[in-house]
């Protein structure tokens, strides 16, 4: 099985080489081709072919929509960090840092009509439902980028916002990217609304399980610094979560800790974890990541799929929640 | 005739109120409704209506792609503003002055997302075609900006570039705002070609007066600054032409000029005027539009339009080049 995995991020990485040329202006282009180039997981784009095969049809002709959902996907890297003001990417210099923020501004604009333009290889009538889903995740996506600045000043964010935010941030692009091989393999509506419903729940669990390895990861195998989101005070589902259970006081204690950035932030770090810890909020957020998880489990049930495809998915869905990465 | 153009823009601005509504998150809503309503002369989205209406549709069926044009138009503008770092648009705080850059970006984005998705309610054999052209010409208007800004710190520009980027950058949106009446309205592709044509060198045109009146336009009715092109050192169309006709002392005065920022910019505008007038650059220029003007009229003899809106469409552009604002 991971084997298949492979070889379709190997196939999606030899079109995404071949179709991706930079041509002029330079200025515009390169910078596409770089943060493209930059790799990764190549997550949502593999749903897609897998999604496509898993209702009968090769693979290949769920290319350019994988394509679209990859470009998009790094156009919206590519603006949010230049509104993180982040330094690097996958440890290399962010686009607006190797060029300037103009760069960054502008390739992004050209990247999304890119990914649009992708779509023009299908036929007409599955051309404007693959437009309609693509602009509607688009926009939810942008949604969910400003609710997640808003939520930096203010105090009074509940869990069902922070789940809201994080559905459109980074669930629905997941979401989309398998109805889009549903899509294009014409399978029925029913099946359409399952496998989007799968990739939502999928996607919130993998942004769950973001957050928990962020404060839980193992520094040896986690690749980023544990701790960050601690650091920059932001407010997590874990956090979210000890803030609803704590007591008034290790409540106050958390208002204060999430008000500063020490230099040093060791002491911090470690006393958040113990908070998050003995409030019962670590196991909180591991049992939603198994709740979202199992919810993609009965999801699948529903789904008419050759066996196959259902143990694919779900060992990918298991893969995906045990990543210590 | 301007009563017809008066009635259209009327139309246009109550439909942009009806439909154009801030939702939540506002603060990627807002920004939207604010640049919409900062006004303009809706150049584009009425000339989506008129050219429906001359191939025999009702106006009201070009109403969402009119629109579209007109949302995209100010989504450049909003993104420009932030790379220009302009303060102003059109007398009142550009986004990024009133919100923050960031809010600037994002709002930028949703509303090249919103601009696709108000093409949805055409028909598929007409959602497709219209999808084509507008992620074209939106890849020309970035391309178009990229070469705007790299020409700011190239001193070899030639005015066949000058004139590629111009064309990307103004005209071709004003083209595509007419082949789209064209399309909803289901002409021929010689008359759709012929109308992006009419349209294309209309922009030119309107964009080389733009130039021509920045330097010599009537500072009681311009209403811009004269001389903002001067004092920025940008090297417009009238620059370029100088540079050639001039002898090579003059030009090297010119390149002088063009290398400086004084405080004071009255002694610096009143000469780099003189150059223009005696190099022949600003008859030169006159003479471009003119010429601009004419190859619209030469377009319009072709076009199977009945002779009402061939009178209709002539006027526009003759009172479009007459204009002193």
């Amino acid at each position: 099985m991971p084997d298949l995995i492979k070889s379709y991020q190997e196939v999606f990485n030899g079109y995404l080489k071949e179709k991706v040329r930079s041509s002029e202006p330079s200025g515009l282009y390169d910078p596409m081709c770089y943060i493209l180039d930059l790799g990764g997981k190549r997550l949502r784009p593999v749903l897609t072919l897998i999604s496509a095969s898993a209702f009968g049809i090769n693979k290949d002709e769920a290319l350019d929509a994988a394509l679209a959902i990859e470009v998009f996907h790094n156009f919206t890297l590519l603006h949010d960090d230049i509104m993180d003001e982040a330094p690097l990417r996958r440890g290399q210099p962010t686009v607006h840092h190797k060029w300037d923020i103009n760069t960054g501004i502008l390739s992004g604009d050209a990247m999304l009509i890119y990914a649009y333009q992708l779509f023009e290889t299908y036929p007409e009538d599955i051309f404007k439902p693959l437009m309609q889903l693509f602009s509607q995740t688009a926009r939810e996506v942008c949604e969910g980028q400003q609710y997640d600045m808003d939520f930096e000043t203010r105090e009074d964010v509940t869990i069902p916002e922070y789940m809201l935010m994080i559905t459109y941030k980074t669930a629905v692009l997941v979401a989309a990217a398998m109805r889009m091989g549903a899509i294009i393999a014409r399978t029925s509506e029913e099946n359409q609304k399952l496998i989007y419903d799968f990739g939502k729940n999928l996607g919130i669990a993998f942004q769950l399980q973001d957050d928990y390895l962020d404060a839980f990861g193992d520094p040896e195998t986690f690749g980023k610094q544990v701790g960050g989101d601690i650091i920059e005070n932001k407010k997590t589902y874990l956090y979210l979560k000890a803030r609803e259970l704590a007591s008034p006081e290790v409540a106050n204690d958390l208002d204060h800790l999430f008000s500063i950035k020490p230099k040093n932030p060791v002491g911090k770090i470690s006393t958040v974890l113990e908070i998050y810890r003995e409030t019962g909020a670590a196991e909180a957020t591991r049992e939603a990541i198994a709740g979202y998880t199992r919810e993609t489990f009965e999801v699948l049930e529903n789904l008419e799929l050759t066996g196959d495809y259902k143990t694919l998915l779900r060992s990918f869905a298991e893969n995906l929640m045990d990543r210590k990465v």
